[in-house]
Formats: structure tokens, C-alpha cells, sequence
């Protein structure tokens, strides 16, 4: 059996390059990049100086943040719909 | 009227200290830091050398992704109750 192939994706966050390997298509990956570039950037403007690495460990706390709160929402959704189901 | 309190959350990501300040109680904050923690190590493991500021980028931009595909779930999800409720 081959491997699924991988895609290479080489985008620009906080002008940087990066390029990503995986199973999602090029758009996806310039889609996310492009929503991470921007949260980086509201980031910054809401706080004071924050050096890159901080300023990044910050996005993704805010991203999984947003994150955690969706997986609550789509369980709930999901129970909701279980619940229709057995009726 | 009186602003809402915040909560003033301090939390260890990849050894270093963030004073998280926002609306949410102090254990989603926990909960969340805890889980961008596990994924930088994760991605730290999964990749060579990577500077710490390159791992909290690609630990957004995993988490993102995360995020991304999960509202799609969640969309196509709520849009199959409203076409149920339709019926």
C-alpha cells in the first residue's frame, strides 16, 4: 500500500516562512495561516510590547480557548440531536 | 454599571509564566494552557530542532486547524437540525 501523499504548504505568519507538511489541501493551510497571522497581529495590538515567542504561546491559548468552547457547544448540539433521535 | 470581573489566571506553558486576564473562570484558563502545553511538547517531539518561537507558531496553527475543521462539523451539524426542524 503507498503512503497517502502528503502536501507541502509554504506560507508567511508574523513575516516568517513555514512550511507545512500533511494530509490537508493547500487552501485549508493558507486558510488556517492566515487566521493565525491575523490573531497574532490583534494579539500585539491589545497588549503592550510581548516578544514573539510569548505573543505566539498567547495565540494558541486564545485559539484553544475558542477551541474548547466550540467542542462544548458541538457535544451539546450533538446530545441534542441523540435526544430528538430517541424519542 | 459596573464592568464584569475579571479573572486574573496565572499558568506555566513550556516553563515559562502567563498572567491570562478574561472572562473565563480560572479552571477553563487552567485547562487550556494545559492543553496548548501537551501540544507544543507533542510537536517539540514530532520535529527536530525547532526555536521556541517556530513551536508556539505551529502550535496555533495545529490548534487553528483543529478549530477550523471542528466549525465545519459544528455548521454542517446545525444546519442538519434546522433541515430536520423544517421537515
Amino acid at each position: 500500500m503507498t503512503e497517502p501523499k502528503k502536501t507541502r504548504t509554504t506560507v508567511e505568519i508574523y513575516n516568517r516562512s513555514y512550511t507545512i507538511i500533511g494530509d490537508e489541501p493547500a487552501s485549508h493551510v493558507e486558510l488556517v495561516a492566515s487566521l493565525v497571522d491575523q490573531k497574532m497581529n490583534e494579539i500585539k495590538d491589545r497588549n503592550g510590547y510581548l516578544d514573539t515567542t510569548r505573543l505566539a504561546v498567547l495565540t494558541a491559548v486564545n485559539t484553544m480557548s475558542d477551541y474548547v468552547k466550540l467542542k462544548e457547544d458541538y457535544d451539546q448540539l450533538l446530545d441534542l440531536i441523540t435526544r430528538k433521535e430517541e424519542k
